[in-house]
């Protein structure tokens, strides 16, 4: 068996994927978007990310300075919670909550008769706090923030709505992107996860420390 | 806006995902490795991986017979041990492991000069027990559990090889599939990651309990 690895400093492998992934793009993208959307295709090997990623007007400088400002992440899975780099966001004095497995939020859905995502949102809306949701698996977490935002009860400093599969995921990021004051990062069609939830948010901080990839 | 949300339950939701995979990808899958396959697809929203799972012979097989055992999982990132259904590993008496932000893989990486993931494959081989890796991001942790096969050091159950990007990801891969006696589920080319490593030890849980989604 002949296998030929490539000679990469761990230090430099993200430099050269990033490298990688500008060649094969062969495209310049918007400079604000170009660092997050080259990063969520370092997280999938995806190139559709080029093209999905749909942003609200200014929606990077706006996400940037709600990170900046310390927003509260609230993210629908564990994964993404965990995909979050923290000691980025420390600095920041941002945190991160995920109330899936929470017992009051089993408690809301069963009397509510909703999906646990739809009661995590709840959850949120009543911290009071500046809010980043970053959604990478639920639907049902979208649509409850489009409606909370409808009714005037919510107003998320950036909604990263990325839910991955293949019943309601296309509508609920319709939704999202049809709301005309709401700053959004959305992946349009059925793509996404709780890995690219996280990335998302990931890329912002290091935008905001200027690193190039 | 009008957008039309499909009525479907909460529960009937991964069930409906299924048939639409199943629907949409025409035609008959491999019935040891259907549910793996359907639920990497589900989980990315990517019908690549109807093509890029690579499974060993009799792959699936020894791989439940290894969970059921109570195999110990061990992954290279804290993102994969947060997708993995801890409930339903439990009942197999299971366990599931990241040594990635320990103390000691700290200083180990840096007195050896070798990733934290190397370092990570170093410590599950030292637990003597029988292991699962799960391996969604590091292909330096795929080529240390290759060299320590070869040096006849470790004996994995199976090695779930999924790592994601752009720099000796493809090699690390090819590497794990050229050992004839290993038991192995790997995603050819770029394409993998965490919430995928994490998917198929959730899929081969399921496939145990008879799930049929």
């Amino acid at each position: 068996m002949k296998v030929q690895l490539e000679n990469v400093l761990p230090a430099d492998i993200e430099k050269r994927s990033f490298e990688i992934i500008g060649e094969e793009l062969g495209r310049e993208l918007d400079p604000d978007q170009e660092l997050i959307i080259k990063r969520c295709i370092h997280t999938s090997a995806d190139f559709d990310y080029a093209d999905n990623l749909k942003f609200s007007e200014n929606a990077v400088q706006k996400a940037m300075e709600a990170i900046k400002k310390g927003a509260v992440i609230v993210t629908d899975t564990n994964m993404a919670k965990a995909g979050i780099n923290k000691t980025a966001l420390a600095r920041f004095g941002g945190e991160v909550h995920c109330f899936i497995a929470d017992e009051d939020i089993k408690e809301m859905a069963k009397a509510n008769g909703t999906t646990r995502a739809t009661a995590c949102i709840d959850k949120a809306a009543a911290l009071g706090k500046p809010v980043i949701f970053a959604i990478g698996n639920a639907p049902t977490a979208l649509v409850r923030i489009y409606e909370l935002i409808q009714e005037g009860k919510l107003k998320p400093e950036l909604v990263i709505g990325v839910p991955v599969g293949f019943v309601n995921v296309v509508q609920s990021k319709e939704l999202i992107m049809s709301l005309p004051d709401t700053t959004y990062i959305v992946a349009a069609g059925r793509k996404g996860g709780s890995n690219i939830a996280a990335c998302i948010v990931n890329a912002l901080m290091y935008k905001i420390d200027n690193r190039r990839s």
